[in-house]
């Protein structure tokens, strides 16, 4: 076939003077293919785009939202350098430093503003946790250069339901990322403006649907829309800090003034709730995980540049964390109903200047943006699972412009589902939240330890250690996480996870499956069958269907049988009429169906003529007129697929529908 | 291939003992079918049976709740006698009379008691009608004996749209029917049983399931099912009349004591409000043209016994609705909040002997029997809209019991979503109710008046005056129900009537454009064809669906071409060198499709080769693996179907899917 795709007709053509003509090469191939190494033709972007109005339009609106069709070959030239990797893949980390101290005195609160006092420890605590956790991290990056995170860590040392474990949680949590930064952002928008109250639902929709929009668009562009303002947040937060400290040390700490605290229920201090502080205080810490995830996105060496970026940021979130949890202390900031403690920090130091406003506005954006790092991990931890076979295999395509579409409208799609269910209510939300991280760093860093301790490869002693000391801390805090917050909501994620890894382990089992059904051995010829065939035809009229089926018949056997199965025998007799006037080289056999059932006797009917002739196929074509839109189906009815289900894979009978549709 | 089903194999049967052998001659038809004339083969009841124990369940299952199936030899045997067909076509219009002379009292009482002097006038006026349209339908019985009512007379006479008026009032009305009857008859149960108020919407649903499956038995049983209930209540009222009317002629006329009437806002008396007085009257006569769309279910001669039928019913209708309304003039009985005025009436008659409580459970049953009618109804109009193209097909079979399932089926879900909508209130209902069926009787006695005009047989003019009084009457009764009722829900009708309407005539237009399609000439000579073919078979690795395609092909042409689309170079090439290592006599085209679309470029290539060489047919074998369950779809992709929704119809190209499942 080779041999015709090359095929070239010379052709004359005449110019407008007199004997004017020249010979022309046309190459039908030039359009829409060139040719590869022999037999092999490369599609040009031509050969993807479809025919018809409609489908031209949709094309075109496609393009002109997404942008040009890219080839898998400029796959290379979307990976992201280390500049916009760090705003990709840090806004979910980042922007939860508008909410964590605040969360960790939040609860300390119940004790009295005297315990604000364990802020600054728990503070180092946790960033402890995090230069841990980093650390760890920096050596899965290097051992797991192909991405995967706590997956691909799990998986590879502990096995597979340890490994599905950490993914379905992990997808849990970038779900509940979207919404909860979503939700908290539009929230905060709405705090500023009065009007917009009523529909925050709405708003939280548009600005998901929006991120959607963004990431489908494919991977370079949302880095550089998502760079600005995350890089406008860090700068304002780190100058906030850089600002306090200086003044503090100058003997001029920022002072808050005029703030109440906010009620809440008081308690006595107790070790349950220090330990609850340190864990809210940890939700500075979701989306850790993401640049290990997603590594191969970097412009090679992947590896290098991905640890590069991961110490970067988290430094700057450690810096940022813990000299915001010193001010809070040192300023006298309180949680209150309506001023952010970050808010109250930067009123503090910097007054009403325009840095303050700055600060506000890149907090409000950062939050919507952090959806951001979940729309970019959700779709590639998607699409690994799909590659294991864990999920369907749709996630693991990438689109025309490269981005996993699929994963990126079902994030999008389930994460609109959960803000409308709760409302759009951060504080409905809030305790679903970082347990999946939690338990997927801990089940990441026990696979680490694992590793070490099978490997032995040099200072395995030290990194075992590191990792399993970062294992119990993790563990301990998912632990404190579900059992404080399990009333509240962490149930149901107590709930969904281990239902996603029955669903994981069912579709894989189900992928298995089919896999068996169509294995072929290595070592089987396969040549033309040399056993005579016979045709049967099942049709209900003289219909043009069931003629192009008939014909198709005779193309392959002498023996061909057209069969009618009815229960109007006058009709039946009318056909025959026609038949022998009409047609040559083909029998009529009407089969009376006195119980008007048309298929199962023509079942029974085949699987007698098949069992009485081992020896001859029995190939049946099942005439099918194409229908044009869904709305007709209910107009006409299933027999072509209800004989096709029951025929296939009977021994001696070989089934082929041979769809009609009239020529345009 | 007649002979082939003939085709009987002699075999030796070796008996016990020595030298016992006989020639056994085994006929493989045997199980399933039996010979016909030659070239037919006649399914026995065992050909229908499915194979697997599930299905066997399933059908087990259905012989239990339905009985056994039958054959359509058998429906003759499945005609009504009239007695029978009394009860089934007569429960709607009879049960009527519970309400109807109430609903006409509860409009006078807004004037005072001293205005059901008017009762008696109108119930002559509306048991004139009543005698009207009864000649006009056993007119049209005689004229059109097989069967269709409103929609027949107004489809011949009047055209497609005033038929399908006709038939979408009659449709819409039929299941209005159902969820009045089964919300009254359930409200007066839970009237007499309080505790299950709170269970009424439940109950209607169970008793609408009920009715459905007593249909879907078939027509014989239903009949039988219902005889006795219906021929209580009808002697009940027939005896409650002539007891009554008895006491009166002694001259101790029975006398309602201890009911007070309702309260309803007070009117002053005018001709609306007796129009209105008199349309609620009328809703005695719905059901009426029941026998006339049922002509072809009566024993033969079918037209004769339906005429006596329907005399028969009319005259137990007319007169026992006169006695009531006499007798409710004569008693003293008022509409209450608690108490019907039947039940006033009965009481003051029977007194509080068994005879009152055999009257109230009688009632109570036949209102949710008398959605009987519109199960022995809908289904029969649907299957002759089907026939005529209007509706799909599917309305016109008949299932394993000779029942049209679709339509009785359909009923009773629309009938379900009615009372449930509606939350069961009858009051909210009534608006919506009857409009139809006068819209229907208006339309069939135009027709009728166009049938005589344009017929002119002997009597025409004096036919042509009944009818045209009729029409006239009838349409003035269904203007001023749309416009008394128009805000209380009958705009629900006047809208839904049009839109049925429409896609009816969509329906037709869809189905014409398929005969269009498919319409093979006459003269037409269908022979072998003599071009030349190629075969292209998709696949996307060495699978045995794709294999089992590839040998379909060799066994077709010499030319075979398994062409692989991929945007995987490396896969591709470990393709090629299976194929070469292990097939015979096809070559393997690799489409590199660097867009990553696996389909438009097959398309595109596909075209190319049939544009190029348009004499050699291009024969496209789809393989596809066959899917077990619906919830492995999202699973797989859908290409083979793109695949041949794209390419059918394309000149050159035949399109075969070859489904593929693991034999067993």
């Amino acid at each position: 076939m080779s041999e015709a795709a090359e095929d070239i007709e010379p052709a004359i053509k005449r110019g407008r003077k007199l004997g004017d003509a020249r010979t022309v090469v046309e190459r039908p191939t030039q359009r829409y293919f060139r040719h590869g190494e022999a037999g092999t033709l490369i599609a040009k972007a031509a050969a993807i785009e479809p025919d018809g109005l409609p489908a031209r339009l949709g094309f075109g609106a496609r393009r002109v939202l997404f942008g040009r069709v890219l080839s898998s070959h400029e796959e290379l030239e979307q990976r992201l350098p280390k500049w916009k990797a760090l705003a990709v893949f840090s806004s979910d980390v980042m922007s939860s430093v508008a909410y964590a101290t605040e969360a960790s005195m939040f609860t300390l609160l119940a004790v009295g503003t005297m315990a604000f006092s364990w802020l600054l420890p728990i503070s180092v605590l946790i960033v402890g946790l995090l230069v841990l956790v980093t650390f760890s991290y920096r050596q899965t990056i290097r051992a797991y250069p192909q991405g995967g995170g706590s997956y691909i860590v799990a998986h590879a040392n502990l096995g597979t339901v340890p490994g599905l474990i950490a993914a379905a949680a992990l997808l849990t949590d970038y779900v509940l990322t979207v919404s909860v930064s979503v939700s908290a952002g539009v929230f905060n928008l709405a705090s500023a403006f009065p009007l917009l109250q009523d529909i925050t639902v709405p708003i939280m929709i548009i600005a998901i649907l929006g991120v959607m929009a963004v990431n489908l668009r494919g991977m370079s562009e949302s880095g550089t829309i998502f760079a600005l303002p995350t890089y406008i947040f860090i700068g304002s937060v780190i100058l906030l800090v850089g600002a306090g400290l200086a003044r503090t040390a100058m003997g001029q700490p920022p002072h808050v003034t005029g703030v109440d605290a906010i009620k809440v229920p008081v308690e006595s201090m107790s070790l349950l709730l220090l330990m609850r502080a340190f864990a809210d205080g940890c939700s500075a810490m979701t989306g850790t995980e993401a640049i290990s995830n997603g590594t191969p996105a970097f412009k090679p060496p992947e590896w290098k540049n991905a640890q590069t970026t991961m110490v970067a940021m988290a430094a700057v979130l450690g810096v940022v964390f813990l000299g915001i949890s010193y001010l809070a202390g040192v300023s006298g900031a309180v949680p209150s109903e309506h001023v952010s403690v970050l808010a109250q920090i930067g009123a503090a130091v910097f007054g009403s200047t325009p840095l303050y406003y700055i600060l506000i506005f890149s907090t409000m954006g950062i939050l919507v943006l952090a959806a951001q790092t979940s729309f970019a991990d959700f779709p590639r931890l998607a699409s690994i699972l799909a590659r294991d076979g864990f999920m369907p295999r749709r996630f693991a395509y990438r689109g025309e412009r490269l981005a996993f579409n699929a994963g990126i409208i079902v994030l999008a799609v389930i994460a609109i589902l959960v803000v409308v269910a709760f409302r759009g209510r951060v504080e409905a939300l809030i305790p679903l939240y970082a347990i999946g991280v939690f338990t997927a760093f801990t089940l990441s860093q026990a696979g680490m330890v694992r590793h070490w301790v099978t490997e032995r490869s040099e200072g395995w002693r030290r990194s075992a250690i590191i990792n399993g000391t970062g294992a119990v801390a993790t563990g301990i805090v998912a632990i404190v996480f579900a059992v404080a917050k399990f009333a509240l909501g962490a149930w149901i994620i107590i709930l969904v996870v281990p239902a996603l890894v029955v669903v994981m382990l069912l579709i894989r089992h189900e992928y298995r499956i089919a896999e068996t059904d169509l294995y072929v051995r290595t070592d089987t010829r396969i040549t033309a069958p040399h056993r005579r065939q016979r045709v049967v035809v099942p049709l209900t009229d003289m219909r043009r269907d069931a003629i192009q089926a008939l014909k198709f018949g005779l193309t392959m056997s002498d023996d061909v049988v057209a069969v009618h199965v009815t229960d109007d025998m006058a009709h039946a007799e009318l056909l025959r009429q026609r038949f022998r006037a009409q047609v040559e080289g083909v029998e009529l056999l009407v089969l009376e169906s006195p119980y008007r059932d048309l298929v199962q006797p023509l079942i029974r009917y085949l699987e007698m003529v098949a069992a009485r002739d081992p020896e001859t196929v029995t190939v049946v074509l099942v005439p099918e007129r194409i229908i044009g839109h869904w709305w007709e189906r209910p107009l006409y009815n299933q027999n072509a697929h209800r004989i096709r289900d029951a025929l296939t894979g009977h021994p001696g009978i070989l089934v082929a529908d041979v769809p009609y549709r009239r020529a345009a």
